[in-house]
């Protein structure tokens, strides 16, 4: 739904919406067994549920498009991923909690091995420790730029983040990362003219991070993408009239649910952890967004049993959230993340709805094979919160 | 489908269409039983139909969306009805049949009671019958502005419609309904400058009827709202190349397919009067847009029995239907009205189409279980004139 009707329809009514993401939740067959991981773990509450749900697959981008988090949640959230893009450089600064200000500029940083020669030899680094990465950053915190304070923040191994704040910076400068080993680190150059003083700033950074890593090894170089702003984007109680909280461990989940207005409540690993902050603050919010990442690590992994079992301790947990007894319950995924291809990938994602007022299907169990009986049929996962909004009594009539 | 494409793809052949619309057809399951109107009705007639039509259900606006009966038959007429809006005022004045021009000014009226401070105790007068509507607006006919013609329809209980007709008026004019009791009517305010002669001439039109109704109990002031003009949309003709007909008791419906270009033709209330309308005017169009309304009235009154009546009183006509021989035959509805929410709903809506050329599919039954597995989906409402001009005959190749 377009977020100008959206905000047109919605009214704010009381009622609960839980959104629960498995991470990566769709799967492909066993070659040996001929079954998914959802058809090979045990999940008689996820199948009850499925039972008494509205039933069928998301899509999250489009036919064939694999997406990444961001696509994967933002379309979950009810926001076009075509319409809303989030600069890498933005992603990964909010993605580790960093306070991203509206006109800062944040890059993706990489530390890099280059050879005598200048060129680069290893893109990664040999992908050192996350220490290492830190003691790194702590270094080129060292670093004074005139017209910018400076912020250089460690992500996981070879990967950080840089963000610039100060006056009148664009985010119009090009990648210094040629994507490609053997070539040189390129210059960071403006890719319009109100981009000029900031690469200028930045080829000075990279300048002195090349003196301040020279005697580094193997990380003696590094490298920048994705120069980008924080995005600007309407938030959810705006456009949907929600008080909309999140439920996530991981920072990535939390920066993307913050970029849409929601509020990111702590939450320990374990889904216990999450349960219980929702039920914690039950009374203060309207829409709760809890994320479940270990499916989607297990099935990166390549390993079809952790991922049957993670699906498993889910389908252990989920009396637990039901007890919560909100008024529309979805069991979601971002995307699929099939074992067997060790990877995300685009295939339409499980997807059930317990709510007021929905259709009988005919599925009897929450899995690819069975769902394809749903009534929901396979619909854009942008449409499943207008959907939710619907069934909760929060959508008004279109039209006289 | 886009009109220019429509345009561009479609030819005339003699072939006849026919589109039977049950208003708010769709259905929930009953508490009680588990069936919905539709699975609770027995229909022989309709059921014979789904095992030789192509079935599925349709999407009137957008998932999650409630469609008021404008959108919901736009729709069905092949006109995208997030493009197509029209006013509220243009609305009503076509729903009563009144001979809107193109340059005329229509707004909704509610007569309304104010207390001794001018605030609104009642926004509907405690909904006066329509006779009494009649003889207030007969009362406002009565005034006489400088600049414009005035003309005031009752509609039904409190609500009537004001239409102004001159020179150079103008819809930007704000509402004077505050929507809500305890306030003062608003005053008449341009929102933008070309309305600022029009809020004048209401202004004027409101000062004086205040003065008219002053006496008058309950019904003692009245609000305006939804200023629009008749809106100039494309006719079925020039787009689709169809000689198109409306058979439709009500005067909303007659009113919703006038803007299209279709020829209202007279029908009586009952369904064999519309069908023998379309019979007595068979060769002089090749496109039926025949109209059964009490299913709605039914859902809408929270009266399942009544709804499996009327669905079973369509049900037993269906074969002087057929009799007529149309190439294409659609059954299908503008919404879902379910009985157990007495309300539009946003539930997408039972279709079947017989024509040549369908592929088969497994539905047995026409209801809202049996059509999950149409061979149609779920599919925009909007798609289904060119799906059946497809099947007629009608649309030429895309493409060399």
């Amino acid at each position: 739904m377009d977020l100008d009707l959206a905000r047109r329809l919605s009214v704010s009514n009381g009622s609960k919406i839980l959104l629960f993401v498995m991470d990566g939740l769709g799967g492909l067959p066993h070659p040996q067994t001929g079954r998914s991981e959802l058809e090979t773990a045990r999940t008689p509450n996820l199948d009850a549920l499925a039972r008494e749900s509205a039933c069928g697959f998301t899509l999250p981008v489009a036919p064939g498009v694999t997406p990444g988090s961001g696509p994967g949640h933002l379309s979950l959230f009810g926001y076009d991923p075509l319409k809303f893009n989030i600069g890498r450089g933005a992603l990964e600064a909010v993605g580790i909690d960093f306070d991203l200000r509206p006109q800062d500029i944040a890059a993706r940083g990489n530390f890099c091995t280059v050879d005598g020669g200048g060129a680069i030899s290893d893109r990664r680094a040999g992908r050192i420790s996350s220490e290492r990465c830190a003691e790194l950053c702590a270094k080129l915190r060292g670093i004074r730029l005139d017209g910018a304070e400076l912020f250089v923040e460690p992500v996981r191994e070879h990967r950080f983040v840089l963000v610039l704040r100060g006056e009148g910076l664009s985010d119009a400068v090009a990648d210094t990362d040629p994507q490609r080993e053997g070539a040189q680190p390129l210059e960071p150059r403006a890719t319009a003219p109100e981009g000029e003083a900031t690469a200028r700033l930045v080829a000075r950074f990279v300048e002195e991070a090349k003196r301040v890593l020279a005697a580094e090894s193997p990380a003696n170089m590094l490298l920048l993408r994705g120069f980008a702003r924080r995005p600007d984007w309407p938030s959810m109680s705006d456009v949907f009239k929600l008080r909309p909280a999140a439920v996530a461990h991981y920072p990535m989940y939390r920066g993307l649910a913050k970029l849409v207005g929601m509020e990111a409540l702590p939450a320990g690993p374990a889904i216990d952890d999450s349960i219980a902050t929702v039920r914690e603050n039950w009374g203060r919010f309207d829409y709760f967004f809890v994320h479940y990442k270990y499916t989607d690590t297990a099935g990166e992994d390549g390993d079809f049993d952790r991922k049957v079992a993670k699906l498993e301790e889910v389908d252990a947990a989920l009396p637990s959230l039901l007890a919560l007894g909100p008024d529309v319950l979805m069991v979601a995924g971002d995307h699929s993340t099939p074992a067997v291809m060790a990877a995300h990938s685009w295939h339409p994602v499980p997807f059930m709805m317990r709510a007021p007022w929905t259709r009988s299907d005919a599925c009897d169990a929450f899995n690819e094979v069975a769902l394809q009986k749903g009534s929901l049929g396979t619909f854009p996962a942008m449409e499943a919160l207008p959907l939710a909004l619907a069934h909760a009594g929060r959508l008004t009539k279109y039209g006289a």
